[in-house]
């Protein structure tokens, strides 16, 4: 009989942001499986490591050294695919054993997540759950108190790597916006900003609900590169009553 | 010396999706507000009901009727103005009080929550925490097992109040999308996504994580009409691998 597949949300960073339903799937799990880069300790495995058990078999899935290779390279493609590959074959031993498998997700599984990697590889074979998780971006404007969208605001979640035009343009149609993969964008988000007449609105959050999490308004924040995990808001609900 | 005001999100509906921080934060307040229309279950509560202790106040936050007003009408804008300020006012009188108010949100507090208008009413005045929670979309991507967005991927979340032409025009500008307030607005949301070519990959859910959940693509759907809650989903992600 075969095991089954758990995609597990972890929430944004405070381990105490997991759901009951994480925390039941990962105490019952076999296996937990989590992503880290080689070398670096898992963010997701620090947020859950309270609710391993005796029992629990570890499974870390350690992305391959590829940050000499540019991102939209066919190599780096082409290596991220085999390791997605390899990953989904080791979690399928397992599932073929007869173990559940809870793999977890910063975040929320299916937004952004590198689990969506192996659901779509195991899915159409095993039984899947996924079990959803707060998101980043949650943790970040209830971190910083700010109202992010109400009733008939339009919210876009916007990648940092658009180029500086089309970020304006698309912040000027938006009511609330969340700006995320900062990091070395942070100059030109700055500027689509002020090009879309937003700047004044906008706040910066830093490692979103972790303890030395820090928000402040981006007009302030002078040093002109981030951390690759902030993100930038812009909440909406101008006419707030 | 003053309470403490606590936005608490409850989740999508499970109450297994309720986090560890809400539990705790349930468990020790002196008071849990809640909304609900006057007359109906409250959601909210409905969800957290088995965290509240004997010691527990319960300060129901009930909505006037005003179906018979158009939400843009300026009778109506004043009449929920004035719900809210007396909500308001009940919650700051506990915390005047010194009790700690725990303010139930369904989903995320400050994504699209009535939570928010007590937050902007009370947070200057009062010590104010805000507890993320799973938002309902997530729960119904989740349940629908439907990877939203990737990598670079756009996303917006567009209400269906929207006009014809702006929802098609915005839905082609997107490579993922929620469309939230379905409800009556479903035809016009089918003829925009045909408009914008993106009917075929349309998802659509029906009581996000509740036992009797459901969700099936959009085109597939023949009923003209569907409940308030009920969300449509474009999954982005066209290159998955």
């Amino acid at each position: 009989m075969k095991g089954k597949l758990i995609g597990v949300g972890v929430g944004p960073g405070d381990p105490d942001l997991l759901t009951l339903k994480a925390v039941k799937a990962i105490t019952a799990a076999d296996v937990v499986g989590y992503f880290a880069k080689a070398g670096n300790v898992s963010h997701a495995r620090r947020i859950a490591e309270e609710h391993f058990q005796p029992h629990t078999v570890e499974l870390p899935l350690l992305y391959p050294v590829t940050t000499e290779i540019h991102r939209h390279d066919a190599a780096y493609r082409t290596a991220i695919g085999a390791f997605y590959d390899a990953s989904a074959a080791a979690v399928a031993e397992h599932l073929m054993a007869g173990r559940t498998v809870a793999v977890l997700s910063e975040g929320d599984p299916l937004f952004y997540g590198s689990y969506m990697h192996i659901h779509v590889r195991l899915a159409p074979r095993f039984p899947t759950q996924v079990i959803a998780g707060v998101t980043g971006m949650s943790g970040c404007w209830s971190q910083a108190g700010a109202p992010i969208a109400q009733g008939d605001d339009v919210l876009m979640v916007l990648p940092g790597t658009l180029d500086e035009d089309e970020l304006a343009r698309r912040l000027s149609s938006a009511d609330a916006a969340v700006i995320m993969k900062v990091g070395r964008n942070l100059p030109k988000i700055r500027r689509a900003l002020a090009a879309a007449g937003r700047l004044d609105r906008a706040l910066y959050v830093e490692r979103g609900t972790m303890a030395d999490c820090a928000h402040v308004p981006l007009a302030e924040r002078e040093e002109e590169r981030a951390p690759y995990f902030s993100i930038v808001l812009v909440p909406g609900w101008e006419r707030a009553a």
